[in-house]
């Protein structure tokens, strides 16, 4: 396929703050973005050259959108799956494809996918019904985790569940929304793999990266990973697995429970740029939002080269407030979102630490 | 004073490139910014919040837009002084403020500045008249360089001049504007030193770097210079004297000339970031961007530590139709500006090279 040219216009669907670097990252290589979200005044918006503030259901808008823009592309995996649909029947390239995202979004078709490409996964079972849950419970055993399939993110839509009182009260919670219960996996630590892919199918991986969450929110990342052994051969395998086995274009992210012993299982794959590849902005040759522009514009993947070892520190709610000692400190480099609000649990920005890269993985 | 809150409103004068990679970085920061230019669909407008479209000396748009933003700033030299002095008298903060800009805006004061300061330049001499001319000509000798003492840049508004004939013509040619004529300088080599300067005077400057023209357009920087001894000390300290002289608040470049004993001419001035320091943008810890938001906006100045050894190459005119083979190659970080047409010595967008550190210069 022919690559974009510079000074075509890429629409990303969504205006939080992965399509406010997708689009800096755009404008870099001289695209001008079109983004469409349902939020007045977005981060996204105010880097942007065009917007469509819209549901994402308004054909009228999508119509208009889609004769707008040269390819589209999406920065949350929660967005409509139907809205995809609906701009590829329009005749616009969607990458990643609504295939790939619907696989992601829904937790029960991401494991079972997972599942048949031979990558481990926690044990899971669907939830229907509240004997379903009971039942599942007894098998499992507790403590479990209860999860929606869908529109969970940042913990949100889970509850750890010990007994048969939690969960009566949890599956009340479900208010009907079709969940899976998932078995407690022993882990030591999770990691994750960003990785791109061309239109062409080509691949390029970032190193495993370390994630630390608390809340079930993401609070840092470190690259290198300390994980030894063959753990990053393995999560990288499996991450392109499931990048061939979608036909995926685009950044593609893998989150992994690392087990003592070494096993790699799959927790879940988020189809867009990530949170846990922000350190990739300072620490790479190119950026994942810089790839994530190349893939969907059909250009060549650019080098993942880290120049450095990395850590990563997400500011979530009040802590943006401490912006004024963040800019005075000699090793962080600072990422404001532009949010007006510091909710808590809120992502308003991160900070990046960079090192000389240890002796021992120097590439 | 109070370092700006992240929210508060950039204003920039201008909207080409530089505004686009300014306010990219003020993004980057938390800020929103406000272009203010004379031109539709520029470059800058695409990637920022707020756009006003009038003439410099609109002075309903000059209010609206003083009453919109936290604090002003400049991306071209070339905006009218009396603009600057509005916004000032309309009480917004102006960085760098207009008598700065005044002094850098004509070849004559700021020439006259630089010697004031024991700063060397060219020989130089005003030119009011066609006997000037001709008088200065015998007295600097052949060949010199007419130059109109305002708006030239990239080898606009110069006259290399051999003989009399072709001082007429120049001189005609000048069509009654302000003009100097400089001696040529014997000289081995080109070199910038990017600084800059915060609200409280201290300054951050970048390693000195090595620049190559063609045809009056800078074409190539390297970074570091390969000028040994006091030379890079002394264009510091020559940049510094300036800043500190006109209690700069921003980017200020400063060209030189380097003769072959090592003598240190100060060649012109830039009241703003410069094409000669977009390889900190990937060469440094802090981007000349991101320093010129950091210091009008009143926050500490960033760290300028050089991790690579880098080279900057323009892209200009029908340079950037190779987009294609650039966004190929492995090595070259491609950055392009947005502009709609290629024209004959218009700056496109440019590629910057690392290289890891020589160990020699090793920090």
């Amino acid at each position: 396929m022919t690559p974009l040219k510079p000074g075509s216009v890429i629409g990303i669907l969504g205006g939080g703050q992965l399509g406010r670097m997708l689009s800096s990252a755009a404008a870099k290589l001289g695209f001008d973005v079109h983004i469409f979200t349902d939020e007045e005044d977005s981060p996204a918006e105010r880097v942007s050259a065009h917007t469509t503030v819209a549901s994402y259901d308004n054909r009228a808008a999508l119509e208009a959108f889609a004769g707008a823009v040269h390819v589209v592309t999406t920065e949350f995996e929660n967005i409509p799956v139907s809205t995809l649909e609906a701009l590829e029947a329009l005749g616009v390239a969607v990458r990643p494809s609504s295939k790939a995202v619907a696989t992601a979004q829904d937790r029960l078709s991401e494991k079972t996918f997972f599942n048949g490409r031979g990558i481990a996964t926690a044990p899971f079972l669907p939830i229907y019904t509240r004997e379903d849950l009971h039942a599942g419970l007894a098998k499992l055993g507790a403590p479990a985790i209860l999860k929606t399939r869908r529109l969970g993110y940042d913990g949100k839509g889970q509850w750890r569940l010990t007994g048969g009182d939690e969960a009566d009260a949890a599956f009340d919670a479900l208010n009907g929304a079709g969940a899976i219960l998932e078995g407690l996996v022993a882990f030591e630590r999770e990691a994750s793999i960003i990785l791109a892919r061309g239109v062409g199918g080509e691949i390029a991986a970032y190193d495993l990266c370390e994630n630390h969450h608390e809340g079930g929110i993401l609070r840092v990342t470190r690259c290198p990973s300390s994980a030894g052994g063959t753990i990053a051969a393995d999560a990288f395998a499996a991450a392109k697995a499931v990048a061939d086995a979608l036909d995926y274009v685009g950044v593609l992210a893998v989150e992994f429970f690392i087990a003592a012993d070494g096993r790699v299982i799959a927790n879940e794959m988020a189809p867009r740029v990530h949170n846990s590849g922000h350190w990739t902005h300072e620490g790479c040759e190119t950026s994942q939002f810089e790839q994530q522009i190349r893939a969907v514009a059909g250009w060549p993947l650019g080098p993942t080269t880290r120049h450095f070892d990395v850590e990563m520190q997400n500011l979530i709610g009040p802590d943006s407030d401490d912006w004024e000692r963040f800019s005075g400190e000699n090793d962080a480099r600072l990422t404001l979102y532009g949010k007006r609000e510091a909710r808590p649990g809120r992502k308003m920005g991160h900070i990046t630490r960079l090192r000389p890269r240890a002796a021992a993985t120097q590439g």
